[in-house]
C-alpha cells in the first residue's frame, strides 16, 4: 500500500525551516508496511495546497498533511480542506475543552487566535491533540483517507503514533507486510562486507532483500522481508537474521537500529564502563552525541573542550614539548588528551579529538580535513590521524565526531 | 519567476536521510529573486522521476534536480533524463579527465563504477563538478531549463553558487527582483515588537514587507522589497532599513542574517571579550554552537561538560552545600558554574547550563523542560530558571542551548 506526504508552509519553501517531519513519517510508515512514494512541499496558498492534495489522492490510498494549522492568518490549510472536501468550519466544544485544559495546565491565557483553533471542518473526524491546540483531522474520499496534522514535530509524532498508525492498521488490514531487521556492523568497509556476504545474499529467498547503509565506519545492515503472509515472513526473517548474526559474530555492534551514540551507550553499559571526553576541533560535539542519549548519566561523567592549547596543557596534561614537536593535530597530542581526560574524570574510557575543521588553519602537511583521534579503554587505545577529502567546516566537524564515536565502538568491540 | 526542486532518492522516502539540499537551494534562489513554489521528493524509479519532471516543467521556468547521480545501479536519474529529453549516453572525455585528476589528487584508484560517471546524455550541457565525480547537467525544453545536480551537499552547493545561479542570471535577466535585509533583534517578544513597529509597518510602501521570525528570544526581522526596478528597490530598502535601525537602536544584535552563534561571536569580538562554557544538561551543545563559527578560536578558550555533580564541584568550584540545598538545577548552581568557568579558563565571559532534558529526572517542582542558565561578563550576570512546555529530550536540549546563547547576547548588548 502506498502513501504520500504533503508538508505545508512558506517557511519550508524559503529554506527557513528544514522539514524533518516527512522523514519521521517515512520511517513510521515503512515500519508498518506502507510505502511512502512521494513527499511534496507547498506554500501556504489555497490553490497550491488544493492541487497537491488532489494529485496525491489520485495516486495513493493514504495522504498525510503536516503544517499550516497554526492560529495566524497565514495558515489557510483548514479552510482549504473545507473547500476541497465540501464542508464548513464549525465550533468544536470537545476541542475547546481540550485547549482550555491545556492552557490551564501551562498557566497561559486563551486569546482570540487560540480560540480559533476550535473551529473545525464539519466534514472531518477530529483526532484529538492532547499536547497542542491544533487537533488532527481525518477526511475521506471513497476508500482513501487524508489526515491533516499540526507541523510541530513533537505534536505530530504523538498523533502519528497514537492515532494515525492505529487508524491505518484498522482501515487497511489486508495490505502487504514489510518487516525490517537492522544490525550495526563495525570492522568492515562496505565493499569488503558485500564480498564477505555474497554467498549469503545470493541464497536469500526473493522476498528478502539486504541493504548496506554505511556511515563513517559503521554499516547499518538492513534485512527487509516483503509479502502478504506475515507469519511466513516472520519465520523467514528469524531464520535469515540469525544466520547473518552468526556470519558476522564479533562485528555486531547492535542487533537493532540505533544511532552510533546509542550503540556506544549500550556497549559502555554492557562492559560496565564509564567515559569522558576531551575535544578540540569538535568543540563539544562528541559530548553532545553521548548526552543526546537518554540515560547517559549512567556512564558519561564529563568532558573538557580544550579549544585553546593552554587548556590542553593545563587541564589535560598535554606536554608543551609534544605540542611544539608534533603540533596540536598529532597522534601524540590526541593520545595525551584521551589519557588526560580518563585520569581527570576517573573514567574507564575516553575519547579525544584534535583536528583542522577549516576553512582556515590548514597546512600542506595537515590540510583542512585532517584530524587526530585517540580512544582509550583501561590502558588500551586506538589512535589515528586521518585526512578527509575537502569539505566545509560543518561537514568536517560532523565527520570527525562520527569517526571518534566509531573508533570508541571499535575499541569496545575488540575487548568484548 | 518561479522554480521547483525535485530531490531524488529512495533514502529520502524511507526516512534514512533528511533532505537539507532543498532548503539550501530555497535560500539561494530566494536571495536571487526566484520563488521556489514546490519541492518534490521521489524514489529512484524511472516512471516516478519522469512524472515529477514533466509536472514541474509544466508549472515553472526552472527545475532543479538533486541526487540520483551516484555510480551504483540504483541511481537511474541519468538514463531517465536521457529518455525524457530524447538523448543517449555518450562518453565525455572532459569529465573523465576531470575525474582522473580528482582521483589522482586524492590518491584513489578509478574503478568500473567511477568510470561510468563520464557517460553523459548527449542532449545536455555538462556543468563541471571540480570536487566530485558526477557533473551537473543542463537540459532545455523551450524557454525552460532543468539542471540535474549531485546530491552530495558540498558538491551541490559548489555547483549552485558557481554555475547554476550565474546561468539563471544570464538566461532570465529581466525577471522581477527581490531584496532582503535581515536584522537580529534582542530584548523584545514578537507581539511587543509588532506593536512597537505598527506605525512603521503601516507606513511601508506596498513593495516592502516586514516579517517576524522569532526563535528562542532572538527575532530575525526581515524586510523584503519586491519589484521590477532594481535601483528603485535598493533606494527604498536603504531608506526603510535605516529607519528601522534607528527605531530599534540598542536592540540590534546584527544588521545581517546570521546564526545566534555567529552573532555571539561578532559581539564578543566587538567587545574584545573571551568566553568559556560550563555545561551540564546541554552536554557540549553550547560549546558546539560557538565552535561551529569559523574563527571561534579568537574568543573561545574552552569548556567543561560537568555532567556528573562531582565534576561540578571538582572542576567548577560549585559548593556541595548549594547542590544539596538548591539542587543541581538552580540559579545558585548555574551561577557558580559560570563563575567557575570564567575563573578556570581566565575568560571575560562564561555561559553555564544545568537542567532536566528528560525523559527521566523530572520532579513536580522541576519538571522535564526546566533549566537554570547563568551568563557572566566581567562581574555582571544574568541568571534565570526557565520551565519550557513539555517536549522530547532533543528539543529540550536545543531550547536550553539556544536560550543560553541568547542570554549571553542579551548581557553583551546591555553593556554596549
Amino acid at each position: 500500500m502506498n502513501a504520500e506526504v504533503i508538508a505545508i508552509g512558506d517557511e519550508l519553501l524559503i529554506g527557513q525551516v528544514t522539514d524533518t517531519n516527512s522523514g519521521y513519517i517515512a520511517r513510521q510508515l515503512n515500519r508498518h508496511g506502507i510505502e511512502l512514494i512521494r513527499v511534496t512541499q507547498v506554500r501556504d496558498r489555497a490553490e497550491e495546497i488544493t492541487a497537491a492534495v488532489n494529485e496525491s489522492l489520485s495516486r495513493v490510498s493514504v495522504v498525510l498533511l503536516t503544517g499550516g494549522l497554526g492560529p495566524t492568518k497565514d495558515d489557510i490549510t483548514k479552510t482549504t480542506l473545507c473547500e476541497i472536501f465540501g464542508g464548513k468550519l464549525v465550533y468544536s466544544e470537545q476541542t475547546q475543552a481540550s485547549n482550555d485544559a491545556l492552557f490551564a495546565r501551562q498557566g497561559k491565557e486563551m486569546n482570540e487566535l487560540t480560540r480559533r483553533q476550535a473551529m473545525l471542518p464539519d466534514v472531518c473526524t477530529i483526532i484529538p491533540n492532547p499536547i497542542g491546540t491544533a487537533p488532527a483531522m481525518l477526511f475521506r474520499r471513497g476508500e482513501k483517507i487524508l489526515v491533516s496534522m499540526p507541523g510541530v514535530p513533537f505534536e505530530m509524532r504523538n498523533i502519528m503514533e497514537n492515532s494515525v498508525i492505529p487508524i491505518i492498521d484498522e482501515m487497511f488490514p489486508t495490505r502487504g507486510h514489510i518487516i525490517h531487521t537492522t544490525k550495526l556492523i563495525s570492522g568492515f568497509t562496505e565493499s569488503r562486507l558485500a564480498t564477505y556476504l555474497s554467498d549469503y545474499e545470493t541464497a536469500l529467498p526473493s522476498s528478502l532483500k539486504l541493504a548496506y547503509l554505511p556511515n563513517m565506519g559503521i554499516i547499518r545492515l538492513r534485512l527487509t522481508a516483503r509479502g502478504n503472509d506475515r507469519a511466513e515472513l516472520t519465520a523467514l526473517m528469524t531464520r535469515y537474521s540469525s544466520e547473518l548474526s552468526e556470519l558476522l559474530s564479533g562485528h555486531i555492534v547492535a542487533e537493532e537500529d540505533m544511532t552510533p551514540g546509542e550503540a556506544l551507550g549500550k556497549l559502555l553499559k554492557t562492559n560496565g564502563c564509564t567515559i569522558s571526553t576531551a575535544e578540540s576541533c569538535t568543540g563539544g560535539n562528541v559530548a553532545a552525541r553521548i548526552v543526546a542519549v537518554s540515560g547517559a548519566s549512567e556512564y558519561y561523567k564529563g568532558g573538557i573542550v580544550s579549544y585553546d592549547n593552554n587548556v590542553k596543557t593545563a587541564e589535560l596534561g598535554v606536554s608543551v614539548q609534544d605540542l611544539q614537536t608534533y603540533g596540536a593535530v598529532s597522534d601524540a597530542v590526541a593520545r595525551s588528551m584521551a589519557r588526560g581526560a580518563a585520569g581527570k574524570f576517573a573514567t574507564d574510557c575516553a575519547i579525544a579529538t584534535s583536528g583542522v575543521a577549516g576553512p582556515g588553519g590548514g597546512s600542506p602537511e595537515k590540510p583542512v580535513g585532517t584530524v587526530s583521534i585517540s580512544v582509550y579503554k583501561k590502558g588500551e587505545e586506538i589512535t589515528r590521524t586521518i585526512k578527509f577529502p575537502p569539505s566545509d567546516r560543518e561537514k568536517n566537524i560532523e565527520r570527525f565526531t562520527s569517526t571518534a564515536i566509531t573508533m570508541m565502538i571499535e575499541l569496545l568491540m575488540q575487548k568484548k
